[in-house]
């Protein structure tokens, strides 16, 4: 509940790292509770040295089995994925891997809020891409389709959020409406 | 979706591992959305040998700032804390971190369904104790109440589940109740 230094978007951050700031903003003003999930490591070797904590020697990067972000907002559970390009026209498929994709296709059938949050790095512009379109273009690849979404597409399907300060990235107003959306579907 | 043996519950079974099988069986079902997050690790030293994956050479075990299980039930946010303990009339409070409280916490304010598995190993038992309940004990504590919780408040608060096969631990039909009451109550 420390009051932090105001950080404006985009200066040099990371995707993750805007992300970061932005939960904790949210966290600290009681809006939503989203956290980045851990690294997954595969664990060889540990040392236990007297008097001193434990020092992991050897170890694995490993494939994540979900996306990167999840947790809670009114009731609503929320799962995304981030994903930054310095690419100008189009996002490359290829930067998603299937498990991410499955992912977020089980957690759509249980109602979950999902999305992918892309940077256009170069452009300075954000997009929250519903999961449902990300996985109706991915199908369509996956059928001889284009491996690549145009910009045109994010855009025409994405809410686009503007970074800005507390918080840079003000993506809880996008899962409202996604949130309005899904409720006026069902 | 492989085909996985049959595995009954507390057969030399961690609580971890009959919470994962049960994962397991809840998303191959298309019954739930629910993980593990990963154990947090703080990375100091990676190598990158040629022609073969990073080795990881010296890393440290993070204290995590959540609890170790989330996901989506139905739209409805899950998130619990899993404790085993050899007591059999008690369970010390002492189990618990400040962080994991303050967590259950926070995602109860977010309308969250949150709560503790307990495992009573020695009596083959297993309790759902809502996270309402651990944290009005828990409060009462730190105001000079009991640092253990007994079995009696704890059998009296929570849902008691039976370990079984197909899942191990049907832990989602106290989450059903769990939502029924919440929404009971709004």
């Amino acid at each position: 509940m420390k009051s932090r230094p105001t950080i404006f978007g985009d200066r040099g951050m990371t995707l993750e790292q805007e992300i970061n700031e932005s939960n904790i903003y949210y966290r600290n003003h009681q809006l939503a509770v989203i956290y980045k999930k851990p690294t997954p490591i595969q664990i060889v070797k540990v040392d236990y040295p007297k008097r001193s904590r434990a020092v992991i020697k050897e170890a694995y990067f490993r494939q994540a089995s979900t996306t990167d972000y999840n947790g809670v907002y009114q009731g609503h559970y929320i799962d995304f994925e981030a994903k930054e390009t310095r690419h100008t026209t189009s996002f490359p498929l290829s930067n998603f891997h299937d498990h991410q994709i499955k992912h977020l296709a089980q957690c759509l059938k249980q109602q979950g809020i999902c999305f992918v949050l892309i940077k256009f790095v170069t452009l300075g512009r954000y997009f929250i891409l519903p999961a449902s379109d990300l996985l109706l273009f991915w199908q369509q690849a996956q059928n001889g389709g284009q491996k690549s979404m145009p910009l045109t597409f994010i855009s025409h399907k994405s809410i686009e959020i503007q970074a800005g300060f507390n918080p840079i990235l003000p993506y809880l107003s996008a899962c409202k409406q996604l949130i309005a959306q899904q409720g006026g579907q069902s």
